[in-house]
């Protein structure tokens, strides 16, 4: 017995010290790796007295602007205006709304205007009425032949690679990771199993009421625009509380739109926590804004709280040595 | 290393066969104990023309009537009622309100005319203005000291056995079990981890809006009475939807307020399905209803539609070795 005992453990442990060399290969040296990579071994690591309980370690992560880009505008939006102008000519009704005009002809502003109000609008426009397995279908012929204008990748093969690595060692370490963000929840969930490991009932979006029928070919959802939940500001910490139903230990956001959700995860918090914020400071990989950003992603607020706060700055140019996989 | 391999191989072997001697000891021989138990080795068994990837083994399970009793009435009820009482000197204006004055006379049917109107309007009213923390710290208060009238046990020492089973028994078999029920997803969030091994973010159920505050002592999440979503009859698989976003391959249930979720499981799923339905037949060990149930519980539409839908009746009195545990 003992010799096979010691045989495996030493397998084991050559499999993880090997595993464990480098977690974050495509993170430079520095400040923002070093918070994460102790983050997780003092709350993991049995007798540390920060250590967590594995059920305790969630951890949450806006989507647009954290883990893939939201320039020249957020992907959902590219997918919608796409659907506008694939529709347009059968759904005539949409030439006298002031919104898809203002979405055709890329006004940006006037969809981003007042809590992004006219977003969600031909966010809904285009998925009324459809039944949630048929929107999806559509989401995912998009993503199969559209392309990023800048990088001429499909737009799923966008995310940041040093922040899926940041996924990759949490879940590692008994951390579930979901995410947390404005988009839509069906749209999301069409990729971010593929793309981020996520499955789709660890995914908070925004939300319309959906509703059940049951057809000849078999049960359906037909989404609605009513009852519009926004997942976004104060509305993150609200949709934690309602689909997670836990405090998070760790939350990473680039905007002020995860103001609340950082605030949320990390003051008073009677577990350990951390809070990071990805700072687009790239413009040559990626882009470079903050206070005034083309389209989504303003960071005033959060950034000034951050050193109140405690939260970590990701300095995208400094920490990442990769911006994008192969 | 051939050598330390095969031990490790027999070990398993050993460990596994022991487990799955019997997984399901407190479930007599029978169609019911049956149904589940091939349902999961044809799903589960590599090869099977049945299998079902991992990620996509979602069971869904009703809690009042399903996983413990909803008898003389469900649990939440009897803490609502509780909880009127206790406040009812402070909070003076409840006494102009008729569902208050039904509530104290134990007058149910007034409670749950309408849809249960009446019943989720007190359960609003003892939780709003609250923050999550405080209301769920008064449900484990309650759970502490109140006992049920008949069983003269803590209500959250009232699982059905057999159902406990039913939950080990998937989840070690890569399962991912949820709760979906009409109850407050706040209140049943307070036991499920600790009675069924259910996480939080596991249970879908009936929500109002929570509000975020940044107040001094840190954030908190205050219920409020708005955007009551009720997780029931249709409801359920718009609460699938929106909560998980996959379709379930298992559902159990045991009312006509499970019919649509348990559609929603079997009908022209294109992934092997199971629907069983808990049937309360039992008045000698616990009760026996389902077109005249005293409080919630009416099955009719849902036991009529059970051998078109191919759903298992589970008969409590003859399939059912033990209903609670030790």
């Amino acid at each position: 017995m003992k010799h096979w005992l010691s045989k495996i453990l030493f397998f084991l442990f050559i499999a993880l010290h090997t595993a464990q060399a480098d977690p974050l290969p495509s993170w430079n040296a520095g400040a923002a790796k070093e918070a994460i990579v102790e983050f997780v071994e003092k709350t993991t690591r049995q007798g540390s007295p920060d250590f967590v309980p594995e059920p305790e370690r969630i951890a949450v992560f806006d989507n647009d602007g954290t883990l893939w880009p939201e320039n020249p505008m957020p992907f959902q939006l590219a997918f919608t205006i796409d659907e506008l102008k694939r529709r347009l000519p059968d759904e005539t009704n949409w030439n006298d709304d002031p919104t898809v005009t203002a979405a055709l002809s890329g006004d940006l502003p006037t969809l981003m205007a007042d809590n992004y109000k006219g977003l969600f609008h031909i966010i809904e426009l285009v998925a009324s009425g459809l039944t949630t397995e048929d929107f999806a279908e559509r989401v995912r012929a998009w993503f199969s032949t559209a392309r990023h204008p800048r990088f001429e990748r499909p737009y799923d093969q966008l995310a940041y690679q040093p922040m899926l690595e940041v996924l990759t060692h949490l879940r590692a370490n008994g951390f579930k990771t979901f995410i947390v963000s404005g988009g839509g929840s069906e749209f999301m969930r069409t990729f971010t199993e593929k793309t981020y490991g996520i499955p789709p009932e660890q995914v908070v979006g925004s939300t319309t009421r959906v509703v059940y029928e049951l057809r000849d070919e078999g049960p359906v959802l037909v989404k609605t625009m009513d009852g519009l939940f926004i997942d976004d500001r104060s509305g993150k910490p609200a949709g934690i509380q309602q689909f997670i139903g836990r405090r998070p230990i760790a939350a990473f956001g680039n905007s002020d739109g995860d103001l609340q959700m950082l605030e949320y995860t990390t003051i008073s918090n009677p577990r350990p926590s951390l809070g990071m914020i990805v700072h687009h400071t790239d413009s040559g990989r990626e882009y470079a804004y903050d206070s005034n950003p083309k389209s989504t992603g303003k960071l005033v607020q959060t950034l000034a709280d951050a050193s109140k706060r405690g939260w970590i700055v990701i300095d995208m140019k400094n920490d990442w040595a990769t911006i994008f996989g192969p």
